[in-house]
């Protein structure tokens, strides 16, 4: 079987690097790709070798594929792994690649189209017994028809135009009386806005969470998986928050997730790492939601619970090799916690905070793991997702894992530019997060700016105290700004700036 | 039962900030202590308070027992954990703290007295069936009846001065033939250098390993094992690589030097986290050596591999709490290696190299951990113990961890001072350390200076490529110092000091 001797990762930032360090593990060779706004990136110090795409706009880089594979060529690479995002899903490429006779780490073209799109997905899987949300499978618009649908799947229902997109022509029903009246607005609303005015009615989910099944399969046509995801907590329907395993998952809903899940992989002949997305509801019934044809970005906390490195797993699978452990062979160890610290600022409606890292200070200790693409004294480039960092804890129990957060949270030191920590830290503090009783509106519900006015840190204290001494000492007249910095009155990064 | 509220960390660097991070994920507020040497060091930055003990030299700072005891009744302190070495196991301390009214997070001052003193010791466990290196229980000074008792006990064995200490007196005899001629050697030696001619003789371990067991007891009578850490690896009597679990030790093997050290522990009531220090021989016999009662240098090994975090444990023990969890709730969880980074020249018989650190990059990801007290800009101060850091690496079988230390010791960045980065990486790619055959004698055995010249990582030639490139285009007739840096026949630091 041949070994991959040469990897090109065809990505940026933190998954590159995270990427690059399993293959050096390894004994991989890497090569990194690059826009001109990453010369300097610590990806592309990390390779081996580098190769610059092209000007900043993705388009004009990141999404290159002939210029990849032609760096390929030119490198003798044997092997690309696309991380998240960007080419990562795109069947063609993967396509492009094998054909180039270049290991695709990932699926196969097939399994990315298949699961790219919903309607060829829900038709792949619907051979198996996978529970899907209830609702009616064709599209229709006669009303005492729907009426009756409607009252099998129960209410509430929601009413979606098949044309639709982006919540347009979307109602809820909150009961019978309502229904006709909901409908013909929702039929007409469809009409007007895709000239279509046939809709979908499914079951609506009141309260629902976000659960993911991390799977891996290799190619002789064994598929595992490794547990779940609970990634409810979510902004603007991006994950800020996850851990494994889930709060509310007992051992047998893991098990049964875990087969539909495995039973989801298999109708589409999958090998590599995947996941599949659930949605659960108040009941903990669990619904297929779709399946994702990467890594993940939450891949972290099932390698932390499981010992697993994914990567390492992906390149073993890219090679053709089985997998070297069975379904019976994986164990739950322990918690894991992830946060995604982005450069935005908590309190101006998580807008993008980019400027210079000025402090860059990492926690350490047991148990703490943080992924990051960036030193201190860079600037967050603009063009990209202005996620700095996962930071990801690990402990015996969920509490302790939390705790720990806590306290990486605090450690972490950044200055420079606003960041999510302190929303972060909001959040593990909450009790509706610590008790585990919450769904994806858990950020719309419960945070507002000004919870964050008392996530200073105790270190943050100690550092302003001292400061503001030193600079009352220096200008004794300036007492002024001691006193606004003490009401909060100053956003916290501008006086640290200022101070510090 | 009293919960501790803050506590006093009596110690410094890495052990410091290590025991105040699991403080803080126990909500516990902290308390360093410095020396005036130590003013700006980051555990001192890192604590909720911090006490000023007075000038370096230990004895007239962090050995000041009652200066830390004043401190800890000004600042309201209930507990005190002494870390390893400085007054760790300094009975006298743990017994004025106690009579203090403030929590020892330590072992009772009984049980530090006896396993402090090797007879006390080895009278203490007598009544335990712990097997012990053979040899005469008496001290003996006539011929004949030592020549009985060694071939009983079996060739080679050693002879040593019942008085001595320091080697002198010691003398390893292969054979019967050389018996009565070393023996009396060994007696007028005994006799010149202590006036004492009685000499003991015991077993010579030609090829010892050293491996010990990590307990935990509580202050109602149960004791558990975290089993073992191999500690062969070493340099002048000073552990330089420690893994667990071993490379040579069976399940068998396993319970039974764990069962062996549970006695140990009983045989001085002891409670708290010890460590029960074990010989083992090339039949893998194991014999009693000592047992240490505190946290060890080594302990994350431990922690990685059991997910227990051994501080929080000590903390719960002090505060009276039973342990949480029986002998058969706990399970080796993969493989961890630790190597200790010091600021030492492995290239001038490791003297130690003090300086600043001008540039000080961690290494990063999965299953890496990184214990220190330094951050970039700090000079290593001369008065205490080199080490820099501890580099932990933890992965699901050893193989993958030595690969992951390895990685990880390439992506270390430190300049300024020379270290033992360059040390570690050729223990770890070794053939006797990764095929697990290996003894204390490692070092002596295969190290010399020059195993190092091919030391020089990717990451570090590409650095200095970089940099020779641009120093070749601004003084383009200095191409003899490129050159002297391709021979090697300059120093790393030297070179990296003068080009980055």
């Amino acid at each position: 079987m041949k070994k991959i001797q040469k990897l090109l990762v065809a990505n940026r930032g933190e998954i590159s690097l995270r990427i690059m360090r399993t293959a050096k593990e390894m004994g991989i060779k890497t090569v990194a790709v690059y826009s001109e706004a990453d010369r300097d990136a610590p990806h592309v110090k990390y390779a081996d070798e580098a190769v610059c795409l092209g000007p900043p706009p993705s388009n004009q880089s990141y999404l290159l594929m002939d210029k990849i594979i032609q760096a390929c060529k030119e490198l003798n690479v044997d092997a690309i792994h696309p991380g998240y995002g960007f080419l990562s899903e795109n069947a063609s490429f993967a396509r492009k690649v094998t054909n180039a006779g270049i290991f695709f780490v990932g699926p196969s073209p097939e399994a990315i189209e298949v699961m790219g799109s919903k309607l060829a997905a829900k038709h792949a899987v619907s051979k198996y017994d996978i529970p899907m949300v209830p609702g009616t499978e064709d599209a229709i618009s006669d009303i005492p028809a729907a009426k009756v649908k409607a009252q099998e799947i129960g209410y509430p229902i929601l009413i979606k135009a098949s044309a639709g997109g982006g919540g347009k022509g979307m109602r809820v029903v909150e009961n019978e009386a309502e229904f006709e009246e909901q409908m013909q607005r929702a039929i007409s609303e469809a009409q007007s806005a895709f000239g279509d005015g046939a809709v979908f009615i499914e079951k609506f989910i009141t309260s629902p969470r976000h659960i993911e099944i991390q799977i891996l399969g290799d190619q002789h046509g064994n598929v595992v998986h490794l547990f779940e995801r609970e990634c409810s907590v979510q902004r603007r329907h991006q994950k800020v928050v996850e851990e494994a395993p889930s709060a509310v998952v007992s051992d047998t809903m893991r098990q049964a997730m875990g087969e539909a899940a495995i039973k989801v992989a298999k109708a589409c002949d999958y090998y590599g790492a995947g996941t599949v997305e659930f949605i659960v509801d108040e009941k903990l019934n669990f619904y297929f939601l779709e399946m994702n044809t990467r890594l993940q970005v939450e891949h972290p906390v099932t390698e932390m619970i499981t010992g697993k490195d994914l990567v390492k797993e992906q390149i073993l699978i890219a090679e053709g090799q089985p997998l070297g452990f069975t379904q019976e062979d994986l164990k739950i160890h322990g918690h894991a916690v992830e946060v995604r610290v982005y450069a935005e600022d908590p309190r101006n409606n998580f807008l993008p905070d980019i400027g210079n890292l000025q402090t860059y200070i990492r926690p350490q200790g047991s148990g703490i793991r943080v992924d990051d693409g960036f030193e201190q004294g860079m600037d967050i480039p603009i063009y990209y997702d202005p996620m700095i960092a996962k930071l990801i804890t690990h402990a015996d129990n969920r509490e302790k894992a939390m705790d720990r957060m806590i306290r990486a949270i605090e450690e972490y030191q950044i200055t420079g530019i606003e960041t999510t920590l302190g929303f972060c830290k909001f959040v593990m503090e909450h009790e509706a997060f610590r008790s585990g009783e919450f769904d994806t509106k858990f950020v719309e519900k419960y945070f507002t700016p000004d919870k964050l006015d008392i996530q200073w840190t105790d270190l943050e204290l100690k550092l302003l105290g001292a400061a503001a001494v030193e600079l009352f000492e220096k200008q004794k007249n300036d007492l002024r700004k001691v006193k606004s910095m003490q009401d909060g009155t100053m956003p916290r990064t501008k006086w640290k700036n200022r101070l510090l």
